[in-house]
């Protein structure tokens, strides 16, 4: 178990000594941390190695100048600079709240950006503001639509964060895919199958292999197939990516390039970089705040007190489980697995930095 | 077969009859129709007893007075006292597309409203603005959260209309349950039973009884099972409900009230009527509209041309068989089962109109 402090302590000084600028450094350490604390550990420093060696092969500037291109008073099209979406996001993020204090909702789509951590951060931080906040990215593709073989959208999340009063925050953070590829990496590691549903062959075919992305399958949408509704999870993933990319000018479909550095980017690109989707609702845009936040309150007691299927414990509100972790990690430490351990002692000893 | 002038005809004589305004009954009745041209069946001229019998259950107001109850240059909430949802959706998304106009995006939260037919309808009114349209309603409750058997929420529909320059228009329309009822419907009329992973009992059991909803069962979110991510389809349901309802101050979850008028409405609302949401968003206010539709053009055909599954004829774009069924029955005309022609003829009599 690591304490958060210092795997934050750690990430910063890795970041800084990538040359980011300090104030640059906190927040990239904040975003990628928060997948650590909420349990969503295949974005968290799992990941560090991976932006630092996106960063050596020249595809991430650590001192974006980060531009709008385009604006309206309730929307921006924003510039990453091909910056750290850890970075790049969360100044989006600012600019669709500083919309929304102005005419009512701001909405921010971001070109040549990188991969932003998790999506639920950025949402949530419309939360102080009594906002509802959204965040979506596009993704490296690997998941096939409904009736295809090829590998056409990346798994990308839809986030939305929900002020309420007393209750905790309404938090959704969910990919559009059946199942994210950090849950088959988790199954890849311990050797174990994959349930039917997550991913297909090559061919189209239904498999349990958890390695068969390596064999040129993908993953499938959220509904699995098109009885139970995969052409609805194919339609999202595709909304997200319409959104975050043909609308900013980044890279879409099979263009977005590869979060691996030893991929490269594919050489006939559609945008720049990657894309995300920010925005922010005031909710007294359309309601008295404590109105809207009382009648939330009721909603989730509501829900939470839903008679629960034998064999459950409770019926969850989308959030609770992050909440949990995010409590039990910052009071007993973020475990990690032994290849991540050393991937980051490695990175240590590259940078000079004590893990 | 029927020509759809002549259901046309026909609705707007029954919507006339009930003393809805000329321009009213005639905007109901292409909002309704929509979904027989599109092949929604279940929510077109099957359903106008439906919203006749409301009417004389006292719960449909004819001659509603829309109000704006609350608005910043890009939000609005309206109250649609107690108006068709046919005839307030669309004039809540003219408020939302004016104010795209003004400021680059315009989102309408909407309460005291009834069912407004197909979600699609209202999302694609922005397209011909080079805007981007969105269209939510929560709806009578049928679905259980994950984990619970208490039916909690509707098959709450999000639809995205997305405009282009040469190719058709994406257009997604989507329950975020597994399998909307009106596909339920269809197994029960032909004793025929449903997938596993549609329904469950009212103990929270898999079953294929396509009638199970009547011995108190429920409808499963899009993913079906936690597993499969019924979990998501949970949350985006609850995002549609929490949009157009609590933000609008409309009845949430379980307070919905029903469709069909032998039910009557909870009798310690939260709110009043049903909920929708409703935005768009200008192309222009992101990046020059032509730019953003010539790059729809090359996402639509990049994903037409996406190697096609053995055993399937083609990788479809979200709105392509609406779009097919649409030109086929406005040539061939509208199928009608014999109970929908049945429930025609009765209303016919009821108010002297030929059907």
């Amino acid at each position: 178990m690591y304490p958060y402090r210092q795997l934050f302590d750690f990430t910063q000084d890795i970041f800084l000594s990538m040359g980011c600028p300090p104030e640059d450094a906190k927040l990239a350490t904040e975003v990628l941390l928060e997948a650590d604390l909420r349990g969503v550990d295949s974005h968290g420093v799992a990941r560090l190695s991976g932006y630092v060696r996106l960063w050596e092969a020249g595809r991430i500037n650590v001192k974006p100048k980060l531009t709008i291109v385009h604006e309206t008073p309730s929307t921006a099209t924003v510039d990453g600079d091909s910056g750290l979406g850890l970075v790049i996001a969360p100044k989006a993020m600012d600019i669709a709240i500083q919309k929304a204090h102005q005419v009512g909702t701001g909405w921010v789509s971001v070109r040549n950006s990188n991969h932003f951590g998790i999506a639920g951060y950025h949402a949530m931080e419309a939360l102080a503001k009594d906002m509802i906040g959204w965040a979506m990215t596009n993704a490296s593709p690997l998941v096939a639509p409904t009736y295809s073989t090829d590998r056409m959208l990346g798994t990308n999340p839809i986030a939305v964060a929900i002020p309420t009063k007393n209750q905790p925050a309404f938090v959704a953070d969910l990919a559009t895919a059946a199942a994210a590829n950090g849950k088959l990496e988790i199954l890849q590691r311990k050797e174990k199958k994959a349930p039917i549903g997550w991913i297909q062959t090559a061919e189209g075919q239904r498999t349990t292999n958890a390695h068969e992305l390596k064999e040129g399958g993908a993953l499938l949408p959220l509904g699995s197939d098109r009885t139970h509704g995969s052409h609805k999870g194919y339609a999202l993933a595709s909304i997200v990516d319409i959104l975050s990319a043909v609308l900013s000018g980044a890279n879409y479909g099979p263009w977005v390039p590869p979060f691996v550095s030893f991929l490269s980017p594919p050489d006939d690109p559609v945008g720049k970089g990657i894309g995300h989707f920010l925005g922010a609702m005031r909710v007294d845009a359309f309601r008295p705040a404590d109105e809207f936040k009382e009648h939330m309150d009721n909603w989730i007691t509501t829900f939470r007190n839903a008679k629960v299927k034998k064999g459950e414990k409770a019926v969850l509100i989308p959030g609770d489980p992050e909440r949990e972790t995010t409590q039990k990690r910052l009071k007993k430490g973020i475990p990690l697995l032994p290849p991540v351990e050393k991937d980051l002692e490695m990175l240590g000893k590259k940078f000079g930095v004590t893990f």
